[in-house]
């Protein structure tokens, strides 16, 4: 097979990139400095050497620890669950949450096989287990199977002396955390409630 | 920089890719196995290596010549003039045209400093002079900058015993002959007219 085909064969392996699309990235790397190519090349080429989870919240760090995790100004009593680590990206960019957060690793979701067992809700128990807990703000998407785990999520944690909230419905229902805008994010977070 | 933002950064100097969806492409390649990202890298890597322009027609290849150029069931006779080697693969697709191509490096853009040197119109003409050419179809894009490039080359090969043809605008005026359909595309070169 030839290299363009080649490229053109993995670029169109990525989420929301057609044949079309994979040809035409393909076409505007070859009109672009062979550099640039190079450089992609060798940041796609270290990303799974060096990417790995942290050992206390999950996030994708290149650490043992991730830099949220031990960072000294961040309240260690307030830690937000969310579905992904992309979602922690996005609750970032608000700048509004100072506390830390907990990756679940995904949503309940029958269908797709995902169940309690998949997902770091044991971790999350053990972390308020540890002490020092004050709230856990659950950040699911508000969608079905987000809204689901987040009340498996406070089943979970009922029987400790902890807080649970749940991320106000700003976001649009059916819509995704990882595409909301800041501000829409800020006030979910703002207008929290006592999940009961 | 961590690597994570190297991808990032890396990924959103392609076009019609934005932050958002470069960060969302990174999130999906760690969730896969780290051999998608290594043969993603890997394609990168060689492709600027491995491609290289065709002698005779500018047709992107791994070759001296190209694989059409050097068809023998192809009609060197009839040359279809693009303006760039992405443009071959949405004329190829319809299955419709049996000659061979002519890649003019781009289309007449005072605004972006692309002047006729900068095009490969004396090197067609050379093809034209060197004998056994019966015909050039002119496939520019069907815009402003096209119509005039392909005016140009009109111009350019008038001295020489060849008909000069321009696609029919079966394509829509002021679009993309790459986004085109097969059927639209093949459409254009069945009613191509003569150029007066």
């Amino acid at each position: 097979m030839s290299a363009i085909e080649d490229l053109v064969n993995e670029l169109s392996r990525l989420p929301t990139i057609g044949r079309k699309s994979a040809m035409r990235l393909t076409y505007h790397l070859l009109k672009q400095p062979p550099e640039q190519s190079k450089r992609l090349a060798s940041a796609l080429a270290v990303l799974t050497d060096r990417v790995r989870t942290c050992d206390r919240c999950n996030n994708l760090t290149e650490e043992t620890v991730c830099s949220i995790c031990t960072d000294p100004r961040r309240d260690q009593a307030v830690i937000c669950a969310v579905e992904e680590a992309g979602d922690i990206a996005a609750i970032e960019r608000t700048g509004e949450f100072r506390g830390v957060f907990h990756v679940l690793g995904g949503r309940l979701s029958p269908l797709d096989g995902v169940g309690p067992d998949d997902l770091t809700v044991g971790q999350l128990a053990r972390r308020v287990e540890a002490g020092g807990v004050r709230e856990i703000i659950i950040a699911t998407n508000p969608k079905l199977e987000g809204e689901a785990t987040a009340l498996y999520v406070q089943e979970q944690l009922a029987a400790f002396d902890v807080r649970v909230t749940r991320i106000a419905r700003g976001i649009p229902v059916g819509g995704d955390l990882e595409y909301a805008d800041g501000v829409t994010i800020a006030q979910a977070i703002t207008a929290r409630s006592e999940m009961k």
